[in-house]
């Protein structure tokens, strides 16, 4: 373990990195901080689109993971930690009216009411993280660059409102890699499980793997196989396509800290895609 | 089920086929034989030679994936099937002398001596099954013809008087079935596990994929991946390549049945490559 942030002298728990946000001294990437720790996705719905939404990653599991849902109202999830509280606890929210942008908040005490719903999605951090501990390297990351996401021609399972293409990351591999980024990752179904494609980016509607839709271009080599894993960008997308009336997620890389371990993830067995 | 040959009304046990090699009444190939058991690939060597195979079936878990050893002179394996005559039980055998093919019998008592020690090896029967009943096409299958096999520039771990290439079978797979069948085949580390490439055949030595250097050449179409799993043939080549004084294998497509279920094969975890 290393220091992940110049200010402080050790690696921050998960309580800590909630409480820096509560106290508006973290405003920004949670990525590195409380390593080894689960980050999820946050979208908050009314609850009269709830139901539509959590019937939507019922049936979109790999783009949509659920780690936890609150109850109406309610800013705690006792299940991700505690001393949680969704309202101030990431470092910023972006909050949408009819699928525009009206304001990016480090708190959200403001516009909280009784008929909220939130959802927590795990997110590619806690693979990621797996990945390298079995040395297989993750490329972005040794360039120092964002995953590179593509909207694709695979679309995903409608729910009432929600429907909408499936986004996906993409991470070029030597084989060897793939083969056990795939053993891995099929173990780890609440954050993506394992990947969606490989190969041919134009299968998947991808007409240039060097011009990415969100994050930043990464190279493919010869030797490389690009492959594709199911994004969390996928939900927030498909809401805002929705145009719901009201709607509030986490700021891009300003994630929710759990209480749980990246390895608690692998506790369960895998289902098969 | 439905029948595999037509002088049965119904599917052989594993003890049936291995009666009907040890009365002479099967002389050919057991694919398809015995739904649903293990078939295994045999080689026996002289107890002066066993050590430094068995340490080469232990480097090299992938090619030479070890079912049963038996002790030296004994020609049961009581692990694999009671009533099991390793002498007579196979539909065809050879035997080869310095390297050399000496003969190709339909028992081996002429040739038994008290210090041969018989290895069986985990075959690919076995997965293929497992990848046809999670509807992963096996396209050789479809096509009625042999596996493409390849010579390749890995290399194997030798060990003693044993070393040379690794061979391959080669599978072309759409890239949903390519994650699916690493997926299962990781889980079946007795019958060669995961694949060990895909993608460019040309990354492993191999420098055209219509030209295999065993089985026959099955094409690979546009949108599909080749995917190549460690085979069966490595050890029979190695040993071969070595010129031990004596040893004894199956005939191509003759192996020994086994009373294990290849359901039975899943029941451990997989260890990661």
């Amino acid at each position: 373990m290393h220091y992940q942030n110049a200010q402080l002298r050790r690696p921050m728990t998960p309580h800590e990195v909630r409480l820096a946000c509560r106290d508006g001294d973290l405003k920004g990437h949670t990525n590195g901080l409380a390593p080894g720790y689960v980050q999820g996705n946050l979208v908050v719905l009314p609850r009269n689109c709830a139901f539509d939404f959590l019937l939507f990653c019922h049936r979109n599991p790999k783009p949509c993971p659920l780690l936890a849902v609150s109850e109406a109202g309610r800013w705690d999830l006792p299940s991700l930690g505690l001393d949680l509280d969704l309202r101030s606890d990431l470092p910023r929210y972006r909050v949408w009216k009819h699928g525009e942008l009206i304001d990016e908040p480090t708190s959200i005490e403001a516009y909280w009411r009784d008929d909220l719903v939130s959802f927590v999605l795990g997110c590619s951090f806690s693979f990621e993280e797996a990945l390298l501990e079995a040395n297989v390297s993750v490329k972005h990351q040794s360039l120092e660059l964002n995953v590179p996401m593509f909207k694709t021609s695979i679309k995903t399972v409608s729910a009432g409102i929600f429907s909408g293409p499936m986004v996906v990351t993409m991470r070029p591999m030597r084989a060897h890699d793939v083969i056990r980024a795939i053993q891995i990752t099929s173990q780890l179904p609440q954050v993506h499980g394992a990947p969606i494609h490989l190969g041919d980016p134009a299968l998947i509607g991808i007409s240039d793997i060097s011009k990415p839709d969100y994050g930043d271009p990464v190279p493919v080599a010869t030797d490389e196989v690009p492959v594709f894993w199911a994004c969390g960008v996928t939900p927030q997308a498909v809401v805002l396509n929705s145009k719901p009336p009201f709607c509030i997620t986490h700021a891009p890389g300003c994630m929710l800290v759990s209480d749980w371990l990246n390895r608690e993830l692998s506790a369960e067995p895998a289902p098969l895609l």
